[in-house]
């Protein structure tokens, strides 16, 4: 079913067509189609979804249409919807709705609902509680496959997962037992048998990032939380860990382009704000590149005696920048997957040593052969050459241990990227480049 | 069980702890522990993995450890571990060994298993194919819950999922049936009455990114891969697909930093290599920058008139680097997340023309008030101030535009990023500051 064949129907109020069309689409493919519509259309069609689809549908929504939709919902679509919702995707929807909103919803959920909510609420925004969900399935030790199997069918249509199940003593975990085990094994065997004991959980307080990470290490569906006292309180499926996944990546990438990291996408920015996240670092940079300013203007009478110096600036500070970058980036992508730690450091720093004399050479015989062949000055094509060596050697080292530091003070190491390394590589590498112009070409 | 207790145990021979104490951890963690030993403890302690993790902890190791376990192998433990390994683990080993060691592992699978694995090995290196597996659930439309749950007792166990199995007809695949709906509905409801028979595959060819991204979007588990004749061949798992996501990542950030991705870590890279990954696009930078290079020694009376013209310069370009960063970020990560597309160019044009004013405007005036302040020169400011607007504009506008040419092109948009907008914007900014510079000053 296309787009546009779904709104013609709609619009031709052909609502029994519209209701097979969206019976045969995907939840996520339906939420799509709706983001198309008008506010009134929106109502009209979300009527029209299957009600056992509806809540699902519901929760791949954009804030706005949900808070739509929750101001047009009946009393009985509301309450409908909110029963289906689980507990994340509830949360979630609270915590961008306006005020009078979220007391309409409240009102409709019963009281022990409402404290989950309200703690889970109360977790830090980059906190694993905040993205946890309180649907899984829980077993008892003495339970046999037969019976996890026959409480699974009774209870599992409402868990988020029941690939993995947990099994609690006293509201502690004691063991996992995959859907797989209980699907493949002999069914009088029992959870405390058959349960992995040595198993990986996380807490409320751990940070979102090191959650999402141990999916990808791991290869795990879901990871059970607890609490500070030590009592299971939800669990985190691997579709939640994948969305934080992509969100730290796309904050990573902003913060090493100069950007404060935005909650919202491209077009879902407001022009004023895109402008507020890039002016703050922008502003600091030029501030700091009024040192470079500084430096170059002490040296007016080298270049007011030979200016074919000065064109050749541009030119050194860019090589300097892309160097550095080139260094940080791979430095702050080893930290986020966990391969690169501080201890690391001299290791770093000597590898990048020779890899920047490599390079550095390489650049410079070229750079040499061109002024050679434009401008047949030896001296100059000697200067400019060792100021992109010295260059490339402070950008590879400065762009390789700053990212390290960063982490070491538990700073993000993604602020210690390109721009911050360029403006800094930038003075550094236009004293050399004067320095040595003064003396090699008799300037001072 | 911490590293060094392990080690420890190991070195005094205290092998029945080693085999209990590996008993209590899971594949991903031994593999690690096992990477920080030489090659002898290393197959001496592979043997006493228990069998059934065995082929888990293999399949986790790194390429040199596999080889060197390959080649230390007993004919038997050689079968076993085969045995044991999915088809997509088996190939990832394949395409990484040298080729003796390729013969002998391909003497040890049936012939059956050979062609598939040939077949697998031929399809492209980005393909969905390359990181498929054939080992999945297959069931028949008549059959009931209660016979797949039995077909899945007796096979599951060697499926690399089980949670989605798929319903095949003339081995063309016709519908999806979750393991969630397996265990909570009826036992004597057909497959066929059961069956989601709107599902997403794709084939062999798609682009393995293009795979990855359909798990974020849809939350899928697993995706079922059909060949072009539409035949079913195997399925993509959510693991593979986050494997894929965090690679792809990781190539464009190193795409965005002028280097050449890499497929191995930053410590399993030589010296040599990270030089030649580097030198590209340096080199290629490097000699752009002789177009800037030129037109700055043109205006040479220019500066020998007023020196402190050339102290802006690094100033100038560098706002200007980060202004074209900060755009081409947000689009390439934009159409990375599909959220952006060729057809926003106009859309997109308009959006960066006013954010540009407005922080073109705000460091204007900063920066004007710098040089009132310290040289009380109001034409340099201006001069200045305009250089920094038409820089900024042309940054914005360029480095949103071009990764979208990029893609229409079919080119990987993150080439189109920082170090080349740098280039092509300081060629620009410089031609404007001296030629407002030569006007509002009359310097030429």
């Amino acid at each position: 079913m296309n787009e546009e064949k779904f709104l013609e129907l709609l619009n031709e109020k052909k609502f029994k067509d519209v209701r097979s069309a969206l019976q045969a689409m995907n939840t996520v493919d339906i939420a799509d189609v709706l983001s198309d519509l008008d506010d009134k259309e929106l109502i009209q069609a979300f009527r029209l979804i299957e009600k056992s689809k509806a809540a699902d549908v519901f929760s791949e929504m954009s804030n706005s249409m949900q808070a739509y939709l929750v101001e047009m919902f009946t009393e009985k679509e509301l309450k409908d919807i909110l029963d289906d919702l689980y507990m994340d995707d509830t949360v979630d929807l609270l915590e961008d709705l306006p005020a009078n909103l979220v007391t309409r919803i409240l009102e409709h959920v019963d009281s022990n609902k409402r404290t989950q909510i309200n703690t889970i609420l109360n977790y830090p925004e980059d906190s694993t509680g905040s993205i946890m969900t309180t649907e899984y399935v829980n077993l008892k030790k003495h339970t046999t496959v037969e019976g996890a199997l026959a409480h699974i069918k009774k209870t599992g249509i409402h868990k988020e997962t029941i690939y993995t199940c947990y099994v609690l003593e006293n509201r502690k975990l004691i063991g996992i037992v995959t859907a797989k085990e209980l699907m493949t094994m002999d069914s009088d065997m029992t959870m405390e048998e058959l349960m992995t004991t040595e198993f990986l959980s996380v807490t409320t307080h751990t940070d979102q990032e090191e959650t999402a990470k141990l999916f990808s290490k791991y290869g795990f569906l879901a990871i059970p939380v607890v609490d500070r006292q030590g009592f299971m309180v939800g669990i985190v499926t691997v579709d939640d860990a994948m969305d934080v996944m992509l969100d730290e990546t796309t904050e990573d990438m902003e913060l090493m382009s100069t950007l404060n990291p935005s909650e919202t996408s491209y077009f879902e920015t407001s022009v004023l704000t895109h402008a507020k996240n890039r002016i703050g670092w922008l502003m600091f940079l030029m501030l700091s590149a009024m040192i470079t300013q500084t430096i170059i203007a002490k040296y007016e009478n080298a270049f007011a005696a030979l200016p074919l110096l000065v064109s050749f600036i541009p030119m050194l500070t860019d090589t300097g920048g892309n160097c550095g970058s080139q260094s940080s980036t791979l430095i702050i992508r080893g930290i986020a997957l966990d391969e690169i730690q501080f201890k690391d450091i001299f290791k770093i720093m000597f590898r990048e040593f020779r890899i920047a004399v490599l390079v550095g050479l390489a650049l410079s015989i070229t750079n040499g052969i061109y002024i050679m062949i434009r401008y047949k000055n030896p001296m100059i094509a000697l200067l400019v050459g060792i100021s992109l060596i010295a260059t490339i050697l402070m950008a590879k080292i400065i762009g390789s241990i700053l990212p390290l530091f960063a982490k070491k003070l538990h700073l993000d190491p993604a602020i210690m990227a390109a721009p911050l390394i360029t403006t800094i590589v930038d003075a550094g590498s236009i004293l050399v480049y004067f320095n040595v112009a003064t003396k090699l070409l008799n300037l001072a």
